[in-house]
């Protein structure tokens, strides 16, 4: 990586969404999921027309608050942040397809918003329908600039998608009056919120409005964080909250409050928290030129991915506290790695990805969509992950109580709150990912490999880029260029994976000079014409990979993985004791399409070996002898880890014990 | 195993605890801890006068109800049962060591128990003092009879230590009165307790006075158990609690409840109280005769030692509800394995083994004695696990809510209630687990080598064995005989354990016939004259233990283990990082007895391999290549698992990483 002193301005933007249009086999049918089922369904769970599920009251907490229904607040604290989160969805899908029924359903919820925001500003239904006084009095833990943060990344995503004001106005008003709530003045109260979020929609809104007012309360609410004399314990007593006699250890490291965040070189507490304001911090570090912010950035980075993170890019290994643990505890059968803070880990990696063009921010992004996020939604998109072990038993599963948090089949969205919405709105903003530009330096980034075309600006001048690709189960890609008044100089800039041994590169049938790739992108400076043509070739092999030694529930067993998909064992395809599978030194492992399983997948099939059943002697629990038990041959075949758990419920593991 | 029709009465009985004294390298010091330090010790917590400590008010409690003090109850519901435990423990000791001074105090609470009962025989300080009108109202929860039995046991071993009958009467009339409560006869009780316990003690009791009554009860309650309409629903109904809405899964399995007993056969619920049930079936299988009652015990004997037993003899899995799980659900970070159960796993297996002469008992009442019990205490006598793992690494253990139950180091006396005293009243009753005598068949069974005086008498004639030995670290032992008044003719029973590949026995200097052992034990019939002395050698190797490849945690791992000790490596002498280390499939292993080292121990040596330093890149915590990393070798040493912890915190694993 750069050194951080020369990477203080962001390298790239990425590409707004209305630029990007899907046209890929694996993506494209999984954003029609979502714009069809899936935007519809979460709407008439928001009105309470599900039968038989539990309402959500969502829309009429507004309406009770907008003084036009009777009745009580209910609901999580935080359930305006669910209309939030989709009004964002619907945001992202308009500026896909601009559906005029969606759009018209839109404007009149977002009417009111309009008529539920108080005439000061504030726009709350908890407080303003449940306790109309106590505004701002639990900062901690009752989510409320969380629902603003939410609310503001709708208006910003909506703005994008129509050019409607009304929306981002209502939520500007609502900064506003945040803004005059909240800062260091004499007066106003030096406060945050318990979860981070608030942080990064206000970079959003100042990034739509160019308002830098917004930007500088971000970084007050982010640089007020964890300082001493503590706000969370100001607020408790103010509020007279009753001591805890024993207040757990760590209680502030969960809202990473425990220090300035500055100071904090680890990553503590809840992680989807956490990598909402390592999300934030990267945006201020690059919109303030703050090298000592990024500083922090990378080494928390660093602390994550090379300590913390699961091999499928989930994080948070801990279900009590939805948390970070202790470096390199990764326990596989009580993984949490919720499938919110996979997404998460992609804003901050796609954010760290423009300050600094180095595919570790990529790769990393990648592996977490096409794994622990991916693996969040069944394939027919009505069910969903919380909780992504890397092994499960059922019969332990279910019975254990420290195991308790791990679901053996994905549950169906209503018993949700936060990961469906949330993989809907990735899904739907996928496009966002995939390309970034430098307009400056005249570079166009080619961040994932994705079916697509791209109507890019590139120092004012329009290129249109098509991508064709049978990504991730086939290492070429295709872009041609095309769409230029003239032509035009700029560097196109591929990704190439840590996952690829070779990559080859053509323009126009001949082989590019093999120039080094710079931080896993290789540049292709030159003249543009329209029509033509890249061809990206990655060497796209079965991956046998290993832990840091330091991974204790790794040791002696590996992972296979081709290109950015991680694999499991199911026990649907390699029958139960999935742990008593060894995979041999030599073992030769073939990668194939089956076009007719999960969706069509690439499997990996190849011969390990398992304890013969004629050495094993049930009256035994223990055998001394110092050979080993005898093997058998075993055919195995593992699936994309994301498709598990569509087939009924069974054993699964990641990790397989290894031989060499 | 012989057929259950075979095995209706009892083969044998254990000799009395006075009629053996213990002389052991390893077992006196130990018992001369418990006498010197532990007893007395207990004896100040029961009174309160133990600086700094959470006062225990047991005896205060007694002198409440007895009229004799002023005050409130205080404590756990179940406190009585301390004193029980203590003056069981007492008995024991004076069994050993008739010592005045300690004598004179146990009778002179005695007095205290004889005037705290009630005239109708009552005696249990909670109800008498805190609910005088709710007796027997709550049997599922509030330990009354698990009370009773405790202060039955201590009756019986202060009686048989003593002669003294104060006690035994004050216990009889109790339970004289419990069964004017207890019974199928209309106007009686249909009940038992939620804690196993009276069932065993009434045996005891009935052993003691020959009165079939106490048999006959602890018969009903066994028989009662888990029987519909559900007592507990009754009692429940009765007293109108308020009904939980959804009555957690499992919750009559948690008290052995869930079916009639004789339905029941595989382990549920909680262990301890499982294992102390099973003993009370045992008992009675054997007095009344009944096949089916012991073809239960043996099905459960099967589930719980080949399904559900570390390789340390630790029983129940989990921590939540110290519970049996599923078969084969044995991990090692998270073992709760409570000493208690270790502990009422020898009881049971005790009771099987007077019934059947198979080792299988016996090497199984020895795993846990010198493993999963004895780990229960450190060398110094001053501190205790409740929670035995057989592997922590001490930072994750400490951090992660799923692992809260793991102490990383042993606790002091006064945070605990259970453990402690029950380690006490076991290794202060060991001699009654050694030897036991068949006067009908004249038979004489060794069953632990420990270097030991007993004084048995065989039909009618009275014979001294002197056992020397050095067990465990040697596999040799030597036994004379003498004290006859005219040669005896029996025979001497030797159990060969099943860790032992090869015995050799001689009598006077000669080999003895090669007899086959039966069931284990080598039988010696002969004409015995005073000075015969038999030498027994068992080839104690060193033994690398595979688990059943069912157990998931232990998959491609190994055990050490060297006679009945299982050996562990610890941080303190590997390094970190235990998880590292491979044993090569050639390996040369190593005992060598340490005299200096944690009181003496043998230790196991030998050169295993770890990753090589160079080969660890830090900067990735995955790596892809279907190449293991390079490794160096590595010098290792395991210690006696019992012996761990007594060196400062630091890792531990009992199964190691094995290559072959």
């Amino acid at each position: 990586m750069e050194n951080t002193e020369n990477a203080l301005k962001k390298r790239m933007e990425p590409v707004s969404l209305r630029q990007v249009k899907i046209e890929d086999s694996f993506w494209s049918p999984r954003q029609r999921n979502i714009i069809d089922t899936v935007v519809p369904y979460q709407w008439d769970a928001l009105n309470d027309s599900i039968p038989g599920a539990e309402p959500s009251h969502t829309i009429e907490n507004f309406r009770i608050a907008a003084g036009e229904a009777e009745g009580e607040y209910y609901g999580m604290v935080f359930q305006d942040s669910d209309l939030g989160k989709w009004l964002e969805t619907v945001g992202f899908v308009l500026s896909i397809d601009r559906d005029e029924k969606l759009e018209a359903i839109a404007d009149e919820v977002i009417g009111l918003l309009g008529r539920a925001q108080q005439p000061d500003g504030y726009l709350n239904t908890y407080y303003t329908v449940k306790e109309p006084d106590a505004r701002w009095t639990n900062l901690r833990d009752n989510h409320e600039l969380y629902c603003a943060g939410h609310l503001m990344e709708a208006a910003v995503a909506y703005f994008e998608a129509t050019g409607k004001r009304q929306f981002l106005d209502i939520m500007c008003r609502y900064a506003d009056y945040i803004g005059a709530v909240f800062g260091a003045e004499p007066g106003k109260k030096p406060g945050y919120d318990g979860h981070p979020e608030v942080e990064l929609a206000l970079v959003k809104l100042y990034q739509a409005t160019g308002n830098e007012k917004y930007l500088e309360l971000s970084k007050f609410f982010v640089d007020e964080r964890g300082r001493q004399p503590h706000f969370f314990d100001k607020e408790a007593e103010e509020r007279e909250e009753k001591q805890v006699k024993s207040r757990p250890k760590r209680f502030y490291d969960y809202f990473q409050a425990h220090l300035p965040v500055r100071e904090q070189e680890t990553a503590e507490g809840h992680s989807v928290r956490a990598v909402y304001l390592y999300s934030a911090m990267a945006d201020l570090a690059a919109d303030y030129n703050d090298p000592e912010l990024l500083d922090i950035c990378k080494k928390l980075w660093k602390d994550v991915t090379r300590r913390k993170m699961y091999v499928t890019g989930g994080i948070g290994s801990s279900s009590h506290g939805e948390r970070f643990t202790v470096p390199f505890d990764l326990p596989n059968d009580r993984a949490y790695a919720e499938t919110c803070a996979s997404i998460g880990l992609m804003f901050w990696a796609q954010r760290m990805l423009q300050i600094e063009a180095d595919r570790d921010y990529a790769d990393v992004m990648e592996l977490a969509l096409y794994n622990g996020v991916l693996s969040g939604i069944s394939l027919d998109g009505k069910s969903y992950f919380y909780v992504n072990p890397l092994e499960v038993w059922p019969d332990t599963a279910n019975f254990r109580h420290d195991m308790s948090s791990v679901k053996v089949t994905r549950q169906p969205w209503f018993g949700c709150a936060c990961c469906p919405p949330n993989i809907a709105r990735l899904i739907a903003s996928l496009g966002q990912y995939a390309y970034s530009v430098n307009s400056g330096g005249q570079e166009l980034y080619v961040h994932l490999y994705v079916g697509s075309k791209l109507s890019a600006d590139i120092g004012g001048r329009s290129v249109q880029l098509t991508q064709e690709t049978n990504y991730p189960w086939d290492g070429r890609a295709s872009i041609s260029l095309g769409g230029m008044e003239q032509p035009v100089e700029f560097a196109l800039a591929l990704r190439v994976p840590s996952w690829c041994g070779k990559a080859v590169v053509t323009v126009n049938g001949e082989d590019v000079a093999a120039a080094p790739a710079e931080n896993g992108y290789v540049y292709i400076r030159r003249v543009w014409h329209d029509g033509d043509r890249v061809e990206l070739s990655m060497a796209m092999e079965v991956a046998v990979v290993r832990s840091h030694p330091n991974v204790r529930e790794n040791a002696g067993k590996v992972a296979l993985k081709r290109g950015p998909i991680v694999f499991c064992l199911e026990e649907a395809d390699n029958g139960a004791n999935l742990q008593d599978i060894v995979l041999p030194a030599d073992a030769r492992l073939e990668a194939r399409f089956e076009e007719g399983l999960l969706g069509g997948v690439t499997v990996i099939t190849g011969e390990a070996l398992r304890t013969d059943p004629e050495d094993i002697d049930d009256d035994a629990l223990y055998i001394a002898g110092a050979a080993a038990r005898r093997t058998v041959p075993a055919s195995i075949r593992a699936i994309p880890y994301y498709a598990w758990s569509n087939r009924g419920p069974g054993e699964m593991t990641v990790w397989i014990r290894s031989q060499a």
